[in-house]
Parts: C-alpha cells; sequence; structure tokens
C-alpha cells in the first residue's frame, strides 16, 4: 500500500507536481495574496487564540509552519489553514473539563491536542476513512455552525463589556453576564463598541467605498477591505497607549514574548491524552469538513479537483507541526482562503510567503501588541461568526423535510445548551436513527399498468390498467430485518381484502437494493402463506445484485411463481395465464 | 386513545370473544392438554428457577398468575407462559451485578425485575411499540438464542458434577469447573449422568416406543414422551431419600415452603430499580420476540391471527402479577406452547386449568420436593437447552450475506465471552451499522434499453442498446447524507470518462425512495458543475412520495434538463433530440 512509485509519491506531495511548472507569474500573484492575507491573519489569529483561552501569541504561531505544511500536502491551491473560529471554540470546549488553572499547562495541552488531532487526520487519510465525514449532514452541519457562532459570539461579550462572565453552553454565558452586568467597565465598552461598528462598517460599506471614490474594481475593493481589521488593531492600541487606558480597567493583551514558536514535542502525560483523544477525533472530523468543502467551493471556481483523503494528510501534517511549534489544533478558514484566492494566489506556496510574514510578525510586532484591547480582538471575533449565524436552515429544513428539520434543531439546541461535542455527536445520531427509522416503514404502492406504454405506477396517482386477478405490489425499500415482518404483514393484509379474487401476487423489486437473510426468510413465509391461500407469489425487476444473492439460497426452488425480467412481462404473462384458465374453466 | 367502546374493551380483553362460544368440546380439549402441561411444567419450573439463581417454588409462583393473566389478555389460543430458559438466563445476569448475598433480598429483586418488566411491556403494549422488536433481526435473534444455550448448559455443569463453580461469561465457567475438577462430587455425577442419559433418551427414542409398541399415534407419542422428564424427578428423588444421598453429599432442593405464592408489592427500593431497568427493558424485548414468534408459528397452523400491540399488553400483565406473586420474569415458552398445542388446546382457558394445576402442585406437592436432586433439574434443563443450540445459523449466514455473518458472529462471541446483555446489545448496533454502511456505498449501473422492450437493465449484465451522447445511470438507494457526497463524485467521475462526447444524462430514480436535504444539495451541485460541461441533467421514473417532496424545493426550475415519467420515454425524446441536433448541425 505504501510502496513509493514517482506516481504513487506525486499523490502523497503534490508539490512535485505544480512545483515543477512554477514561473514568474505564478510567483507574483502567490506574492501579492500573501502580504494580504499576512495583514489579514494577524489580528484573526490572535483574536481566535483568545477565543481559545490562549495567549495570543499561540495563534501566531499556529498560522505558520501549518501553512507550510499544508503547501507540501495539500491539493487545493488556495485554501489557508491557520487557526479558525468553530475549531478555536471546540478547543476551548475540549480544555475546559481539565481543569488547568496554569497557562502553561493549559497552552500546553492546546498543543497536545493539535497534535492528537493531528495523528487522527492523518491515519484517517492513510486508511482512506474521508469518507467518514459524509455521515455529517449538510443540515446537521449548518446547525453546528450557526450554533457555534452564536456560542462564540456570547463568549465573547464579556471582553466587549469589560466583565468576567464564564460558562461553555448559552443558558450559562447569558445568566453570568447579566449577573455581571453592573460591573460594566465604561471604557472598555466605548473602544468595544466603537471597534464593532468600525469593523461592521468595513465588511458591509468599506468596500463600496474603495469602489465608488477610489475607481477599484469589485474584487480588488472587497479583497482590500479585508484588511480593513488591521486598522481597528493599530487605532485602538495607540489610543490605549496615548489613553493609559490600562489604567482606567481596559484589558490589554500585555506582553508577548517575541521570538520563534517554541520547537518541540510536548510532554506526553498518557491521562491527559486519554481524555483529549475523543475530542480530538470530533476536531478532526469537523476540520476536516469545513476545510474540504471550502477546498471543493474554491477548485470547482478554476475546474481543479481535490482529492480528499490526500486532504486528511495535509491537514494532519499541519496540525502535527502546529503541535510541535507551540500552537493548536488548526483547519483550512473559509474567509482567509477566499481572501488568497481572489487576491490571486496560484498555487500552495502563497501560503508558505504568509507564513514568513507571519513568522516576522512573531518575531517583530509583538512588543507592539501590549496595549492591543482584549475588546478589539472580541471585536474581530463577534463580527466575523456573526457571518456563520444562518437560522435559514431551520425553516428550510422544516419547509423540505421533517427529518432534516429534527436533527438541525437537535444539533443546535444542544450545542448551545449542553456543549459543541454533545451537539455534533447528538446530530448525527439523530440523522442516523432517523433514516433507519424510516426505511423501517416504508411506503409501498400497488400499481397498474400506465395506458400504452410498459410502464407500472401506483394506481393511486395514475390513471392505470389493472387485473382483478392480479395484485402487483412495488416495495419502495430495500428489505432487510427492520422492515421484514412489516413487510409481511402489509403483503398478506392487502391480499386478505381480496381472497378469493386474488389468484397472482407480484412483488415490484425496482427499488429493492438488497435482501438480508431475515427479509429472506420473510419472503419464504410470505410465499408459503400466500401457497396456503391458493396464490402464486412472482417477483418481477430483481436487480442483478439482488438476484445474485437470492441464488445462493433456497427461494427460488420454492418460490410458488416466477422470477420475470420486467414488470410488462410479468403483466402479460398472468394476464393470458388467467384467461386462458377462465377459457378452459368455462369450456368445462 | 383509550375510550372504551365495546370494540376496543373486546380487543383489550380478547376473553370476551372467544368466551361467548365456550362449550363442552373446548373445554374437554383444554382440560387434557391442561394435565399434561401441568405435569410437564412442575419440573420445568424449578428447574429454570434454579437457573435462575432463585429458591425452587419461586419457579411454580411465577407459573400461576401468569397463565391468568395471559389467559384474560393474551391473543394466542395456545401460548403458554412461565419461566423459560433464556429470560431466566438473563434474570441471574441482571441479579448478579447487585451483589445480593442474601437469598431473600435476590429473590425480591427478582420481583422487582419482574414487576418492572411487566411495566416496560405494558407501556410498550399502549404505545403500540412492538415494532421496536423488528430492529432484533433473525440471524441475531438465532445467534443469542444460541450462545444462551451453551451458556444455559455451562452455567447448569457444576450441578451434574456435584461442585462449586460460578461465572458468567463462558470462559470463567469453563476455568471455574476446570479448577474444580479435583472435587467432583461421584454420587451427584451418577445421578446426573444418569438423568441426563434418561432425559435424551425421553427426548430421542420414547416417542417411538410409544408409538411403536403402545400403538399411540404420533402426535400423541410425542405429546406423552413430554411428560417423561417427571419420572427422572420421581426416580431419582426417590433414589437420593432411600439410599440417603444428601449424606453422601449430594445437593438436594431441600424444604421448600408450603402455600400459596405470597400476594403484594415488592419493596420499592430506587436504588435497586434504576440498576434493573436497562436488564428489565432487554428481558421485555427478548421475552417478547421469543413469544410472539411461538405464538405467530401456532396461530398460523390453525389460521388464527396475533395482534403483536395486544401481545405486548398480555405478556405485561403477566409480569406484573408474576412480580406481586412472589414470581420472576416470565414469558410464552416454546416447548410448553407446543405441547399444550398439540395436545388439544383451544382457548387460552387450558392455561387456567394449568395454573390451578400448578396452584395445587404449590401447594400439596413441595414437602416431596426435599430430596429432589440439584443434578436432577440441571439435567432437565440441559437436555431441553442443547434443542436451542444451532450453529448452524453462522454458515447459512456466511453463505448468504457477510453482514449478516458479522451480526451473528459478533452477537454469539460476545453473548459468550461478555455477557447476554452486551450481546444482544452489539448484535443490534453491528447490524445497524453495516446497514447504514450499505446505503453510505450504494450500487450504481450504467443502464441500456433491453432489445424490442421498454425496459432498461445495467450494460454489464444484459445486452442493450445505448447511445454515445447519452449516459442513464440507475442509481440503486436512497439519496441522502451518508452517501450524498459519494453520489456526486461517482456522476461526475463517470461523465468526465467521456465529457466530450456525452451530451445529456439521465438518473434513472426508480430505485430512489427518498432524497432528503443533504441529496437534494448535491443533486443542484451535479446539475451545476453538468452545465458547466455542457450537459444537460434529467431525471426518469421518480417516485410519487419523492417527486411530492421534490415540488417543495427549487430543485425542478433549476433542472437543465426534464423529469421524464419512464425511463423509456426519456431515452426516446433524447435520443431523437441528439439526432435532430446533428442533422441541423451538418445542414448548416
Amino acid at each position: 500500500m505504501f510502496s513509493l512509485s514517482p506516481a504513487r509519491l506525486k499523490s502523497y506531495l503534490p508539490i512535485l507536481d505544480w512545483g515543477r511548472s512554477y514561473g514568474r507569474a505564478e510567483l507574483s500573484g502567490d506574492l501579492i495574496a500573501a502580504i494580504i492575507v499576512t495583514i489579514m491573519l494577524i489580528p484573526q489569529s490572535l483574536a481566535y487564540a483568545l477565543l481559545a483561552g490562549l495567549p495570543a501569541q499561540v495563534g501566531l504561531y499556529a498560522s505558520i509552519l501549518p501553512l507550510v505544511f499544508y503547501a507540501l500536502f495539500g491539493t487545493s491551491r488556495a485554501l489557508a489553514v491557520g487557526p479558525v473560529a468553530v475549531v478555536s471554540l471546540m478547543t476551548a470546549s475540549a480544555l475546559a473539563p481539565l481543569g488547568l488553572d496554569n497557562l502553561v499547562d493549559y497552552t500546553a495541552a492546546a498543543a497536545v491536542l493539535a497534535l492528537l488531532s493531528g495523528l487522527v487526520l492523518l491515519g484517517m487519510g492513510l486508511l482512506r476513512l474521508g469518507v467518514v465525514a459524509n455521515f455529517l449532514s449538510h443540515p446537521v452541519i449548518a446547525g453546528f455552525i450557526t450554533a457555534s457562532g452564536i456560542l462564540i459570539a456570547a463568549s465573547q461579550a464579556k471582553h466587549i463589556l469589560g466583565i468576567k462572565a464564564g460558562g461553555h453552553t448559552l443558558p450559562e454565558l447569558l445568566i453570568a453576564i447579566v449577573e455581571q452586568l453592573p460591573n460594566v467597565n465604561i471604557p472598555t465598552l466605548i473602544i468595544g463598541v466603537i471597534a464593532l461598528a468600525f469593523l461592521f462598517w468595513v465588511r458591509k460599506g468599506l468596500a463600496k467605498v474603495l469602489k465608488n471614490q477610489f475607481g477599484m474594481s469589485a474584487k480588488a475593493a472587497s479583497t482590500t477591505a479585508r484588511v480593513g481589521p488591521v486598522f481597528a488593531v493599530i487605532g485602538t492600541t495607540v489610543a490605549a497607549w496615548a489613553l493609559d487606558l490600562p489604567g482606567a480597567g481596559v484589558a490589554v493583551v500585555g506582553a508577548v514574548p517575541t521570538g520563534l514558536p517554541p520547537l518541540g514535542l510536548p510532554s506526553i502525560d498518557w491521562g491527559l491524552i486519554s481524555s483529549l483523544v475523543v475530542p480530538a477525533v470530533l476536531i478532526s472530523i469537523i476540520g476536516y469538513v469545513e476545510s474540504v468543502s471550502v477546498a471543493q467551493t474554491l477548485a470547482a471556481k478554476r475546474k481543479q479537483r481535490i482529492e480528499p483523503n490526500q486532504e486528511l494528510i495535509a491537514l494532519g501534517a499541519s496540525n502535527i507541526s502546529s503541535g510541535l511549534s507551540g500552537g493548536y489544533p488548526v483547519t483550512g478558514g473559509f474567509a482567509r482562503s477566499v481572501v488568497n484566492f481572489d487576491a490571486g494566489a496560484e498555487t500552495p506556496a502563497a501560503g508558505a510567503f504568509t507564513a514568513v510574514g507571519l513568522l516576522l510578525a512573531a518575531l517583530l510586532l509583538t512588543p507592539l501588541l501590549y496595549f492591543l484591547p482584549k475588546a478589539t480582538l472580541a471585536a474581530t471575533i463577534i463580527v466575523a461568526v456573526l457571518s456563520l449565524v444562518d437560522l435559514s436552515i431551520l425553516t428550510r429544513a422544516w419547509g423540505y423535510s421533517k427529518a432534516d428539520f429534527a436533527a438541525v434543531l437537535t444539533t443546535i439546541l444542544l450545542t448551545l445548551g449542553v456543549g459543541v461535542e454533545v451537539g455534533v455527536a447528538a446530530g448525527v445520531l439523530v440523522s442516523l436513527a432517523l433514516f433507519v427509522w424510516k426505511t423501517s416503514r416504508p411506503h409501498v404502492a400497488e400499481v397498474g399498468q400506465v395506458p400504452g406504454s410498459q410502464h407500472f405506477r401506483n394506481i393511486k396517482r395514475h390513471q392505470v390498467v389493472t387485473d382483478p386477478h392480479i395484485v402487483t405490489l412495488r416495495i419502495d425499500e430495500s428489505l432487510y430485518f427492520a422492515n421484514a415482518r412489516r413487510m409481511e404483514d402489509l403483503i398478506l393484509g392487502r391480499v386478505y381484502r381480496n381472497k378469493d379474487e386474488i389468484k397472482h401476487v407480484i412483488l415490484m423489486c425496482s427499488a429493492v437494493n438488497e435482501v438480508d437473510l431475515s427479509a429472506l426468510e420473510s419472503l419464504e413465509a410470505i410465499n408459503h402463506r400466500l401457497a396456503d391461500l391458493g396464490m402464486t407469489l412472482h417477483l418481477s425487476e430483481v436487480k442483478g445484485p439482488v438476484m445474485d444473492r437470492l441464488k445462493t439460497s433456497h427461494f427460488l426452488d420454492e418460490l410458488t411463481g416466477q422470477v420475470f425480467l420486467s414488470q410488462y412481462d410479468a403483466f402479460i404473462a398472468l394476464v393470458k395465464e388467467v384467461r386462458e384458465g377462465e377459457a378452459s374453466a368455462s369450456a368445462a
């Protein structure tokens, strides 16, 4: 499996592919994109570290090596990996139960979490288990992202208000905030509200100004507007320094160590590892799903392709490098990847150049962050995550399918009310349980011939031709243990209603994709019961794989009737048989 | 829901139905059956109580009121309820973790378990949740019964050998027996082996003797042979008394209190109740499945019908009455019901008469049981349960479907190696997980027209007509979140292979029983991607319920092609369109 032929090597190291044709055009596109993304990522990285409960510089560390490793192994040309909102929230939620009061221990645990998450992703990639992510349905993902956005915004409100309010669920957070309202720090609130207002304007209005007043193209304007938050950082930092806001109770980032990220294996504590395994798996899967969907969206725009299992390997390598360089779990982020793409990134080298930019920031800029108000970072987070909140998934799901609605509602309520891990796990389980429940209560249609065609449809929905001596039931589900007995009852119940007239029962199997051993026994029982009633059982349109399996059993020998290739063949043959029977009966 | 119209009342109290036409013929049939079943049940009830770890008389108590209550509420004319092997084993396994050394407390806990199980069954019946039992597949039930039989036989070996050997899993039991082999009690072993040999002969050879030498009919002979075990009881009891076997170390039943079962509510201990709830649910479901399958088999022979939800109510009432009269969990047993049926039971009154017989036994016979060797009871159990052991389910499942094999193997290994509750739960979960896994990796066939018909089949299995500009893919599964992305990849992968030729893609939906919101988004994505490649997407043979749902979305407005009633219509129309397109292209 792991023999390294050149083709195989290239599939594991996509850089060998795009690297060979790298030229001046790619270089200039990548460099410009890298500069813009670097400026955008500095405040974002600091802010998400704060959200994860980590020192601000950890956000920078987590944005350097992971970008380089993704550039080596990733198959997306535009994806930018690093700290993102939802994974930061999940990191905070995974570390909270450990009760680590010491920030050094907490930071070390975050690095261990990144390492574990990287190993999980790498393992899934090598075992080609990317399909596991398919069990997260779109509504569950949408509900989870929306609920996470609400939870993140609520968790940041305390920084805007200048109060202390803990909690990991929405009710806890809201109660803590309300209790602490009398202690609001007014200077912090002013800084926070100004930052919020500025950032909202940057997001909604700046691009328009750049376009209309500075004559930028729509795309250039919206890309340039992405660096807007850096001005909020500069402005409020200068204000805090000039007005001595820390003296007025405004929380600031404070002293941040300057220098390279600390390289090395986090200390191995098996108790810590065992309590972080489950969160690491969840973070891996959620991070992977988020990252791959961003990568696929961008690849489709340039008609490129993403290799999902190779993406797992790339994200695994990124997270391992994050864990080994004092970072925390990372994944491909939506906003930064779109900016990277729109700014003209041609290859993953853009990510490597961004890494260099952030490394310079970590080396040179950190002393300047001393006076950066935490309220500014909180405002950055709130503005970013509110765009994730989209409750319309509730109405869309309600309108389309109640099962999807139940799954999304469960996910949202449990994520908000109990926690992110419980929320997403419950969403998956509810989706699966409802799917199984539906397949255990299948639709069965009695069908007849659409006049003038060889096609058979539901007698309740279409004008069709039937024969009183022949009943055809189309079974709209695979036959398996959960519905086998029900199907038995249903079929026998139907034929009992006209038991003196019916001579032939046809089961139209065009929708039967599988017949398991329990269902086989039910089919045998149906065959015997119908024989007792003087009726013959036939099958029509049995699919190849199902027929192959039936042939390994004795059922086809015991079947009182025949297996017809098409329902039309069955109907014609049996109508003829019934007519001939009647003719010979009246002749006798 | 619970308004009591006469019809409703009759459905809850089937006795109002059969009781009105009760006459002399029914009475004599019922009486004869009751006498035979009573004689058969005395040793069996005592033995199963021993298996459950309970005093012997509890087995009698559990056979009296439950029979009466089943007669009132049950819909089967022949089912006989009482202690059965598998439920007795499950009772022992539920009570073992409680660590109750005191036999009085242990017996009281068994009554609480019966009461809880009765409430669970009654609740399921009133809520019409009988379908829950359908999630136990035939292979899982077969594997569970077989493994239980092996476990029960192993647990009784110690009584035959006259040793003490605890344990609740097969490895534990075998190790304990091997360790205790030096302490085997020879008189016990002799009694045990003689009883075993006699009982095997009764089962295999007695009926033949009765038929050939006494001129009985085959049915009468096999029914009479069922009372054979009572002679083993009488013979070994007399031998134990006459030879003073207890003095030689042979364990006997000892003093059994004479009199009526103790009536009354067991003392309510919430801690006890909460630790018995899960076992009570499992015992209820297993007992119900066993009972209903016996009842259905017998009902079918006389063309009668069983009402599954009313059976839940009847079994619930039986178990509640067992719990209130010093018994333990009961259900409909296979052997006793067959005997009851073959001996001529016409109505549930036979069960009530049997109850009177067992009541007399409890009042009068118990002093005579003092010298009954436990080895005899163990031999009764072993002979009874070995008929449950049928490992052929493993080969049948292997030959038919590897998924069924995996489920049955898991059930057997975990039941033997870990315990009955874990075994059955794991069997259900493995079955469901494999079903979901299979539906997440569906079969997709490229189809063409079967010449001379309007029928379309797999191009790999049939000689069919196709067109190079039209690809038809038949999707053999409902489209839902677990397979939506895979389907996207599969369809796009197929069309990329001939992307210059293909103009139309038809998805034949005859096997698509559902399209959930995730799959709808995938269909939209497929539609857009195909449009980018210059191809048109069509659907054919979409079922009514699926079409209803698609109409609530915007998908049909965005669809680049059409929805055709039949695949034939689609193929004809698109071939015509392609030909016309070619003609106008060459004309231009």
